[in-house]
C-alpha cells in the first residue's frame, strides 16, 4: 500500500462540511466516491481541517491509502475530471511514509477569512464573503487582532469544546488586511477549536463597530466562557488556505 | 425629471447579457424592473457596455431619469436590496446634467480578463476565470499585447462589424498582469467592436501556447479579416470593471 496526500480546493456552498455524513452531501464522501473509482478499490480520506458546512478551501490537505500504481504527477488531473461537477479539484498529490495521517501530522493550517465591508452587497462576492454593510474600524479590529497572538487558552472562543484535552492553541500569524472595500483576515495556529476563527471574526466586527473595545479581548479570553466573546461569523467568509507539515507537500 | 447615472455590478453568469430581450432575462430589465418598482414609474436603463451573455460587471453605468424626489444618496441600498436575488447590484447613483447618457458620453472603457492557468480547474472560480490547462508564456503575450495599443482598426478581432460608422479604435491600455497561477488582462479604449476582448484574449491565448508568435499581430491587424485572429475567449473571464466620464461619477 502506498500512502499519498492530496492538495483539495472545494467550494463549500453545497456541502454538509468536510466530514462524511450517512445522508448528507460532504466534502470527504465525493473525494471517497471518486477516488475508489479512480484507483479501483474503496478509500478513506483524513482530512487536516474538518471545515463546517459552507466553508471553503483552497489548500486543505488529506491523506489516504491505496494499492493503486497511478503515478502521482497524474493524479491531479485524473481526480479533477472526476470531480469537476461536484465542486472539488485536486491541485496536488505527494508520497508519503506510513503512517502519515494529514490531521495528526499537521503542524501549522492557516485560514483566511474575507470581509465586504461596503453599503452594497456584491453579487460576485456572494457566498465568497461576509458582507458588513456598516464601517469597520480597521485599526481598532487590527489592534484587537494582535491581543490574540500567541499561546492562549481560547474556551471562550470555541462553540462545542473537545471532549477531552486541553483547549490552549498557539496562535503564530494573525493579519488584518484592506484591501479598498474587503478586509482579509490570515489567522495560523497549531490547530484550532470547533469555529474559533469565526467567533474571532465575530468579535473583531464588533470591535470594528465600536461595540468592544479592543482591551476587551484578555477579559474574553480570561474567563473561558462562550457567552463572553462575540457573535460568531458566518461560514461562506471562511477558506482553509494550507496547511504546514514537517515535510512540505 | 431628473437624469441619474448608477454604477452596477452583476454577476453575469444567469443573464443572457445586458441588452433587454422580449423573452430571455437580462440585466437592463431585471434593473428596470426594481427600478419601476422604486421610483413608482417605468423607467428605461441606458447602459455604457451592453456586455454578453455570461460576462460580469463590476463597474458598469446606467443612465436614466426618473420624477422620484428619492435623495441619489439612498438609492444604491435600497435599489440593491430589490435586486439581490437577481444577482445584481447598485454601488452609487449620482445626479447628471438633462441628456446624459452612459452610453453616448463615455470616454473610456475598461474591462479586466481573467485567466486561471494551472492544472487543475478551480472551483471557486468556476464561471469566473477563464481556466487554460496548458502553461502559457506570459512574456511572449506582453510582447504582442504591446502590439495592440494606439489606434487601430481592429475590424480582425470583431465578431460582427457595425452596420455603419468606423471600425478604427483607441486602445490606451492593454497590461498583462501575473499574480501566481492567474493571468489579469486590464484593457481600455475609447469604445469596443463586438467580442473585441474575447477575441483579443484568445490571440493571446495562441500566443501564450507558442501556435503564434508576438510579429503576427501587425498582420492580423492589417487583413481586416476575423478568420485571421484566434479564437474567441469565453464570456466567464470578462468584467466591465470602469466607465470614465469627463465628469466622474
Amino acid at each position: 500500500m502506498r500512502t499519498l496526500a492530496l492538495v483539495v480546493e472545494y467550494d463549500g456552498t453545497a456541502f454538509h462540511g468536510f466530514q462524511r455524513q450517512t445522508r448528507e452531501r460532504s466534502v470527504a464522501g465525493e473525494l471517497e466516491r471518486a477516488l475508489s473509482r479512480l484507483f479501483g478499490h474503496e478509500v478513506r480520506v483524513v482530512g487536516a481541517g474538518r471545515t463546517d458546512a459552507g466553508v471553503h478551501a483552497t489548500g486543505q490537505v488529506v491523506s489516504l491509502q491505496t494499492a493503486s500504481p497511478l503515478p502521482a504527477g497524474r493524479i491531479a488531473v485524473a481526480a479533477s475530471a472526476l470531480l469537476r461537477s461536484a465542486g472539488i479539484a485536486v491541485l496536488r498529490a505527494a508520497e508519503r511514509e506510513p503512517g502519515f495521517s494529514a490531521w495528526r501530522h499537521a503542524l501549522r493550517r492557516t485560514y483566511r477569512y474575507r470581509i465586504l465591508n461596503r453599503p452594497s452587497p456584491s453579487p460576485l462576492l456572494e457566498k465568497r464573503a461576509f458582507w458588513v454593510r456598516a464601517r469597520l474600524d480597521g485599526e481598532a479590529m487590527s489592534e484587537a487582532a494582535s491581543r490574540l497572538l500567541g499561546e492562549r487558552d481560547f474556551l471562550a472562543f470555541c462553540a462545542t469544546p473537545p471532549a477531552k484535552g486541553p483547549t490552549v492553541r498557539t496562535v503564530s500569524e494573525l493579519k488584518l488586511e484592506r484591501h479598498e472595500e474587503r478586509f482579509e483576515l490570515l489567522i495560523a495556529a497549531d490547530s484550532f477549536l470547533h469555529q474559533m476563527v469565526r467567533i474571532i471574526v465575530g468579535t473583531l466586527v464588533e470591535v470594528g463597530r465600536k461595540r468592544r473595545r479592543p482591551g476587551d479581548i484578555e477579559g474574553i479570553l480570561a474567563s473561558r466562557d462562550r457567552k463572553q466573546a462575540g457573535f460568531t461569523a458566518p461560514p461562506h467568509g471562511l477558506y482553509l488556505e494550507r496547511v504546514e507539515y514537517a515535510d512540505p507537500i
